[in-house]
């Protein structure tokens, strides 16, 4: 059995901050060259793409990203007993060290069923950085299959499906004059004040999906408006963060936050993703649920699973380590994680 | 009678934004040296100050500043006809040219009371700039007086007393979370909405005092909160800015505007500065509207009569130039708003 705690340390030594992939992305094609011969492996940007072809009946694709967010004083790792401290180890070289595992299993024996393992760019940033994305766009024939496992850090649980998150930034606008005279202008900070209200105010609903309490939300992340202190501002801008959950379509959810915004002059849609539903009845998600009874949660964050199922794969996120530490300097591993992770992946592939 | 458009455009041509003021006042001490041999003529910074000392029973205080806002395009004063266009043609290098031609008269002959002539540093910037703030400080009896008269642009208008001001900065806290799980943490910008909405329904009041209506006014001039799309803000920061009548005492108004602002975390008193009542009643404020029936208006904004007041003198605003134009690229001066405004304040003064 690989030491997967030291191979997570190994591949954290490689900095990858997004923009930056192309030495992990060189360091993983050659492991999965040296370690997985008899998988195919493909190159495009700072994505690889190892894959099985036994001819098996269905085929699951494991995916994880190279990039990690900027450091926060915690670039180098830091081995302390069997924990492992640092930029990625969590969010996801830890979740790279299991694929990496998976893939040298793979290429010793046929798997029950085919596996594509995919490594790839740009998730931490603007979605037209995602190296996905341009799998999707260009070679969607490597990333085909009938389901799809991310191993995001889930500490273990399954985090099925996930909300869709949509922002919209509302403009009002107004017109200047000087605050002595405030009736010679249009004060556009006062004209949003009923839609801060109506925000603030809004119960957002608890869903259940497939038994799954889905929790939206509602939120007011930015607000900005006037130029100087003796002037009636002629413009504020207000941006909605509104999570849905995933028994909605992005139509009618894009809708129902361009109602809340009624009254704004402008109401632009900055970026919309879809809702990714949890599947929990499809049989291959079932069955790996079934492996070792895992506990199963909603995700309420926005992962690459919408991705998946936006083109139809049922998809989930199940990877080692807290996801509350992501993007924290507390980031950490430990190894018994790592591990469990491993054994529930190896022993629903059959390896 | 001297071309007081001629010497309106001398003044222009000698830039004098604030914090450069020096080369005009070198320039006005010198003409009033010239011009002026009996006035006494005193400089601390670039401040002038030019008195008679006849012994007259009462003393009229007359001051203009020197300084501009940053040109708007319009820094070299262009002549059209009888209209000089430009920076400081109406704030206040046409009244600094009255103020001038003042000097040179009571200079020739003694005026019916004391003149002193007051030519300041900074009235267009931070107070701890102002060249008045400065004289009051250090110099008190160089600016004592029965009466005082700014030459701010009014039209010819006698603009009486005006308003205080106050800003007061509320800031709301919040705690920081991811936007999918915003019951984790605190979102400052909700928390400012129910203050938005007070302050955008506030009716401000229409105030009498000595027949004049001022028209109070309440407004937010700035609103800024949020971090990231992603993250619940964390604070949320709201500026106000509140005019009010001279009815009323500064520490009330303050007190008002802090209760308005009630569920903010903190509140900052950024400025607040005095009102100056009309005193109309006033036997020298009467008697210079009585020279030549000057129609009356309340000063709406705030101007440094509100200075003399604080300190027990009666004080308004007269002088050349459309109040509407200052600070705006169509600034300008006419001759005979001019020659009017001369006029009237000879005539007031004897001379």
């Amino acid at each position: 059995m690989t030491d997967l705690l030291a191979l997570t340390e190994e591949l954290c030594a490689i900095p990858s901050v997004s923009g930056d992939e192309a030495a992990l992305a060189d360091d993983i094609e050659s492991r999965l060259r040296g370690t997985a011969p008899k998988l195919d492996v493909e190159r495009l940007g700072a994505n690889v793409v190892a894959r099985t072809e036994t001819g098996a009946a269905k085929r699951v694709v494991l995916g994880g990203h190279l990039d990690t967010v900027p450091a926060n004083n915690n670039l180098s790792p830091r081995r302390e007993g069997d924990v492992l401290h640092g930029l990625g180890t969590a969010d996801m070289k830890g979740g790279l060290a299991v694929l990496l595992e998976l893939a040298r299993r793979a290429s010793e024996q046929p798997p029950r069923y085919d596996v594509t393992l995919v490594f790839y760019e740009g998730e931490e940033v603007a979605d037209e950085h995602n190296g996905l994305r341009k799998l999707f766009e260009q070679r969607r024939d490597l990333v085909a299959a009938d389901l799809a496992v991310l191993l995001e850090p889930t500490a273990g649980w399954v985090e099925a499906g996930c909300q869709g998150t949509i922002h919209v930034r509302a403009t009002f606008d107004g017109a200047r004059a000087h605050s002595a005279r405030p009736w010679m202008g249009v004060n556009a900070i006062h004209r949003a004040a009923p839609l801060l209200q109506r925000i603030a105010n809004f119960e957002p609903a608890v869903v259940d999906v497939d038994g799954l309490e889905y929790r939206e939300s509602l939120q007011i992340v930015r607000i900005d408006g006037g130029i100087a202190n003796n002037v009636v501002p002629d413009a504020c801008s207000v941006v909605v963060n509104r999570r849905y959950a995933p028994n909605r379509e992005l139509a009618d959810a894009i809708a129902e936050v361009e109602a809340l915004c009624a009254g704004a002059d402008h109401i632009e849609v900055l970026n919309a993703s879809v809702a990714a539903p949890p599947n929990l009845w499809q049989p291959l998600v079932a069955e790996l649920i079934g492996v070792y009874d895992l506990p199963v949660r909603p995700k309420l964050g926005w992962t690459d699973v919408a991705r998946f199922a936006a083109h139809g794969v049922a998809a989930l996120n199940l990877g080692p380590g807290d996801p509350e530490l992501a993007h924290t300097p507390a980031e950490r591993v430990d190894r018994g994680d790592l591990d469990g992770c491993a054994a529930v992946l190896a022993a629903f592939l059959g390896l």
